[in-house]
């Protein structure tokens, strides 16, 4: 076993009310991304029996990935506990019912039949998830969401995307590519994207969309948590951060007026800015919707954690 | 009976194929507007067995709306067919399962119990339904969307909607509000809308907004229809229309990254542009999908007609 990080941890955390140690069935999930793979051994209801995460291989992910699942089921083992499916959330374009990778420019993968092969490694039931519908299911269910049909989930990172729910159901697609919220143009003619696009919400409204925007009109090499630190001091900051809130009220007003959600929940490190986040948003937004309520708009409840989380619901939907 | 337009149309008509005049059972559905009522007496398959179509009257439209039902049970009746149910297609926002319309401003009804009233007069059961989604059920069953379980009908008339079909259902929102893609925010402080936002993406692209933005910048009074007939001898209809196109391209573009339809449907008047339409908008949809194909764009198979089938396909529904 080589876990870069194993956390062993009580079984009463998370919202299980099993026993510790009490041999409840458990499941193996892993949310899969670009920089870090985040394992954990959960058991139903969500309590993290152990949690095992390691950085994402430049080379060999998939051999990586079969192998963090061999040593989450070896620490299941030592928790003495019976495992009965595993999960695992991806980015990427994806047919969720087969269980294959279409596409996935940050893990360099392509037609990759990620359901087949762990299913032949590890001899359990395995269910392959988007990630950020795993982490949208995974909100629903224990996080910001709860009990709610019609909601969208908006992870902030380095990126933007969504997980868009509906009547219950996570919108998915034809070609299974729903959700990219952060490549809508929201300025006809805007800035250039990575994605070859011009005018994209995450363009001005991303972790790295905000750091770029600062430096280019001239300020330091600063992360956005550092820029939004500056804010009320810093008229830059302000102008930058003043342009991704307006562009983010944009997308949500533009979400609000197609799906109707009753709750929108932020998640991912931008997130986290809080009120300087919050309040100008909700401004924003309730601006935009001249003549309709805003839904609410919540932190996720999960933060980081909400992929995994999801992959384990997912497992535990596969196992049955 | 007060019929303004009575059309009895042969059996035969439709994708029913039943024999004329074979008594097989009927629905009688109303597609509801602010200036028609759009009423037929439908067999299942689609067939239309006849038309009765009225004004809508500015004062008591529940009272025209009862009688209108009440002739149309007539004619059935003339046509020797039993009658099973009862559907109509109303605008505004409402709940499809009370069959209440909460708010419906050209109709300037506020909480109006349809479907009890309709059920207590009738003596039927009675199907309620959104209009722009009923035609969407339509479109999917008869029309453009044949067998696709995952588009949008966008008609585009004097203003312009939404229904979206994703995985096979049609999104209604926690309110009931959903589809609003008229309303869309395109130009971040863009033109004044009636709604009382800004940069709608109807008053850029709606037979109403090209009509005026036409005017206000110096044209004649002219209809949507005629500008766009003047398109490459007439500059300004040029610009106006291009505009429009661009706008709509936006739309479809932000639609098509959120829902990742299969097929796009445009309906409504303005949708009859044809080429004039069609051609500049492919390549401005494709331009904005940098790195995915773009949904097929076709024009409506039903047109005018895709509320009142859709009415009676719910009609059907409800009868079962």
């Amino acid at each position: 076993m080589s876990g870069t990080t194993v956390a062993a941890l009580p079984a009463e955390q998370g919202d299980g009310g099993e026993a510790p140690g009490s041999g409840a069935p458990v499941v193996l999930a892993v949310d899969l991304g670009g920089t870090a793979m985040k394992g954990a051994v959960v058991a139903e209801g969500g309590a993290v029996v152990a949690e095992l995460t390691r950085p994402t291989p430049g080379g060999d992910i998939l051999g990586a990935l079969v192998t963090l699942f061999h040593d989450l089921r070896e620490v299941a083992g030592v928790a003495e506990r019976e495992v009965v499916g595993a999960g695992v959330a991806t980015p990427g374009m994806l047919d969720e019912q087969r269980g294959i990778v279409h596409y996935a420019s940050n893990l360099d993968w392509r037609d990759v039949p990620l359901l087949d092969i762990l299913q032949g490694e590890l001899d359990l039931p395995v269910a392959v998830g988007h990630d950020v519908r795993a982490a949208g299911l995974a909100e629903r269910t224990f996080g910001a969401a709860q009990g709610s049909d019609d909601f969208v989930l908006v992870p902030i990172g380095t990126g933007v995307a969504a997980a868009l729910v509906t009547a219950g159901g996570t919108i998915t697609g034809a070609t299974g590519a729903a959700g990219e919220f952060g490549h809508i143009p929201v300025v006809a003619g805007g800035e250039p994207c990575t994605c070859g696009q011009r005018g994209c919400l995450e363009v001005y409204m991303s972790g790295a969309g905000v750091a770029r925007r600062y430096r280019e009109a001239g300020g330091s090499a600063l992360s956005t948590r550092r820029i939004v630190a500056r804010l009320g001091s810093d008229p830059l900051a302000d102008r930058i951060w003043g342009d991704a809130v307006d562009v983010l009220a944009q997308g949500l007003t533009i979400l609000t007026l197609l799906l109707d959600p009753k709750v929108v929940v932020l998640g991912g490190g931008v997130s986290h800015a809080g009120d300087a986040l919050f309040a100008p948003l909700e401004r924003a937004v309730t601006a935009g919707l001249a003549w309709r309520e805003r839904p609410a708009i919540v932190a996720s409840g999960l933060g980081g954690d909400a992929g995994r989380t999801g992959a384990g619901l997912l497992a535990f939907t596969a196992a049955r």
